[in-house]
């Protein structure tokens, strides 16, 4: 029923869309004490340019970002998103795909793209001086790519390797088996690269139609961060706008957008993958909660007492004391209407009914005794100080933007933010952890075991 | 015969080592336009202090370096920097191992180190105003562990785990078969983290050992860079250390120094690590140049045009005409008597065999033909724009000071960095190329083979 989150976002939050006429509608949306900035410009044809002015540093961040992920994907589009991801910087009428990344290496400009299961995000980082370079070039790459039918085949060739180097990394693998145990066969259940089946037979017609349906001007917030001035930044997104499918001049209709199912989430299952791997690969964990619920700053908070970092208590208990594990965290992710709170951890697989017995007690503890004052404090400490070290960056800070405005429809104030993350009480985080520790937990395993060596 | 590089050039560069006085010398280093004011104090005891104030920035980043690392170890003592490494965040008379990790994540900061082959480094990165706090902690921890004999015995399972899932990434286990194929048993053919052979019989006795022979205050440099003050990071430094085996007032007698072997590279060689992995995982390279050698430059440039970024001749030759792997690059690695230029793919094991013709036709190429100019010109586009991008950033910032003291004994400035890279010419490009890739290869291969399968 519901559009997926991030479109729903993105198409639900265009309150300065200027309709039919030709004026770009700017304004400025904060000037936090941290930070520069922060103007916003949404175009006539729907697109949104936001930029944050940062005049100590020399290198600007910039990102176009589109509403789209493996989520909108059907079936047997699997990994559609991605794969177009690919091709985009394959060639355009003006460039080839040596131009593209050749003109941004020569300045030493890194470029670069990642596709998630709600956005996906085309990005560079180039000295102040070569911003108007990485503007012509990635606006060019993403609005106006070719789709040469023997580009597709090579390059579906590199995503078949992509994918076959995932499933030699059992860590990670294990995360997409984590996925499929709770949501199943619902979109946010599959792997965002699709599968070796999915891709193989995958048309340039296929690709060709979701890039057109999918890359509308209103689905596309474009992001910059660093040394630069907003108005130049929106003068050369249109500039080099002009004439492409996301010419940002006519107003374009309301794109058609195919309604994704409801999140539907499993009932706690557990699956393995056997492999023959040193390590057994182990993710614990539920249901969350999704990306505008008010509780994600105390989930932020509990999830650092949890497993966020060395003080927490699952590293203490499983790596500090027991020596059981390197690698062992929680972690909360966030999807525009659902979420999944887990806990990994890496260890001798003769070890994993410790690890597990020791992770579930440990959730157990807090869900029915809570965290105390020092540890509250602490995990506010974590949450605050990381957020603010990592605004020292422009592509952090850029993101930031994009985020905001592809998922929120709005930038939250650095000091709303930590004042939000402060107003987090012992109730709030113990209320929270006893409501979502005490849900039936699902279990994905990859390691070398059988396949129903964990079913009760 | 030589010490091991990094450690002869700690020891050989201390022009401002104060003897037995019990003055610091301090002097400012460079001031240039790119960033923050460079400082330097020796203490009286030859520890020594970098800072680079930058007041722009909100956070400070510092860190412990000590030239000592995998190949300053025997081989029974192998993975001894390594596991000390872990041992340090375990406790001191001071603080347990939770007040060490607690204590900087509560204020949101962020703690780590690593061991390489010829150094080991603990960081943190703080808000500035939690210097005094970083130092404090971070000084008790290097300086003044009691390496509990219970936690020497839980570490030791940490490791074998972190070791364990080192063997589960086969694209990072080929780099250490690639260093052993080129270096045998010398060690810097040996794993940084030791063995399960290594590790599970070594005692507390030998790291304890290997903590005060090699942790003395002269092989120790100490650097921070962000919004900062030097007379105070110094004085905070001298009070952290006060009454530990680094106290850096009274005069050390010069540390006793084990001679280790001198780098012998042996003749090119094959090995085959047989893995059931989806994917080839290849390294084809060959002894390259040292730390020191005035054509590293030349080398930097000559990298980046091979194998650096995407358009580069690897990249375009094997991933974008032909899509045969999704990961290909080359780089080079500097030791101080010694190097490596050596090529990664990641490919289906029946191409491995097109892959490494492609890969070798291309090197001969450049080796005969040399590179063009519009390639130089990007190679060192490439070289000045990344290494400026990189200065955006505390942590890499303090990284540059402790690397240009721990191993050149000197900082070279901003200015003259770019400069050397201008100046070099295609002749330099092209003389070195001739030489270096007409160098006998050596090959280490993960994958599904056996291990003669690639033995002519």
């Amino acid at each position: 029923m519901a559009l997926s989150g991030a479109v729903r976002h993105a198409t639900g939050s265009q309150p300065g869309r200027a309709g039919g006429s030709a004026r770009a509608v700017t304004r400025t949306l904060s000037d936090d004490p941290l930070g520069g900035t922060v103007r916003r410009t949404v175009l006539p044809s729907g697109l949104r340019v936001l930029t944050e002015a940062i005049p100590a540093m020399r290198s600007v961040s910039f990102g176009i970002w589109v509403a789209v992920g493996s989520r909108d994907e059907t079936g047997p589009q699997a990994g559609a998103a991605h794969f177009l991801e690919h091709l985009l910087f394959k060639g355009t009428r003006k460039r080839t795909a040596l131009e593209i990344s050749s003109q941004i290496e020569a300045v030493g400009g890194e470029t670069n793209a990642f596709t998630t299961k709600e956005y996906t995000c085309y990005y560079a980082r180039v000295l102040d001086e070569d911003l108007p370079l990485a503007i012509d070039v990635m606006c060019d790459a993403v609005a106006d790519s070719v789709l040469e039918p023997a580009d597709v085949e090579t390059e579906r060739g590199v995503i078949l390797e992509e994918i076959a180097m995932h499933d030699d990394e059992p860590g990670d693998e294990v995360h997409d088996l984590f996925a499929r145990a709770v949501y199943g066969d619902h979109p946010l259940g599959r792997l965002i690269s699709g599968t070796e089946e999915t891709v193989t037979p995958m048309t340039r017609r296929q690709i060709q139609s979701f890039y057109r349906r999918r890359y509308t001007p209103p689905q596309i917030v474009v992001a910059a961060a660093g040394n630069l001035d907003h108005a130049t930044v929106v003068k050369l997104v249109r500039q080099a706008l002009r004439g492409t499918p996301l010419d940002s001049d006519p107003a374009v209709p309301a794109p058609h957008r195919p309604a994704t199912p409801a999140v539907r989430t499993k009932p706690a299952a557990t699956l393995v993958e056997p492999k023959e791997t040193e390590q057994a690969h182990v993710i614990l964990g539920c249901p969350g909660i999704d990306r505008t619920d008010e509780r994600r700053f105390a989930l932020g908070v509990l999830n650092n007492v949890l497993g966020g970092g060395m003080s927490s208590r699952l590293f203490q208990e499983i790596r500090e004391r027991r020596g059981l594990a390197y690698s062992v965290y929680s972690y909360a992710s966030q999807y525009a209407d659902s979420g999944l709170f887990a806990v990994y951890a890496g260890c001798a697989p003769g070890k994993v009914d410790e690890v597990l017995e020791l992770t579930r007690a440990e959730l157990a503890r807090v869900a029915a005794d809570g965290i105390t004052a020092d540890e509250l404090a602490r995990g506010k400490g974590m949450s605050k100080g990381s957020f603010v070290l990592g605004l020292e960056d422009t592509g952090s800070r850029m993101s930031r933007l994009a985020k905001g405005e592809l998922l929120y429809g709005d930038l939250m104030p650095v000091d709303e933010l930590l004042a939000r993350v402060d107003a987090v009480t012992l109730d709030d985080a113990n209320a929270l952890a006893a409501e979502l520790l005490a849900r039936p937990m699902s279990l994905a395993v990859v390691g070398p075991f059988g396949a129903n060596d964990f079913t009760a």
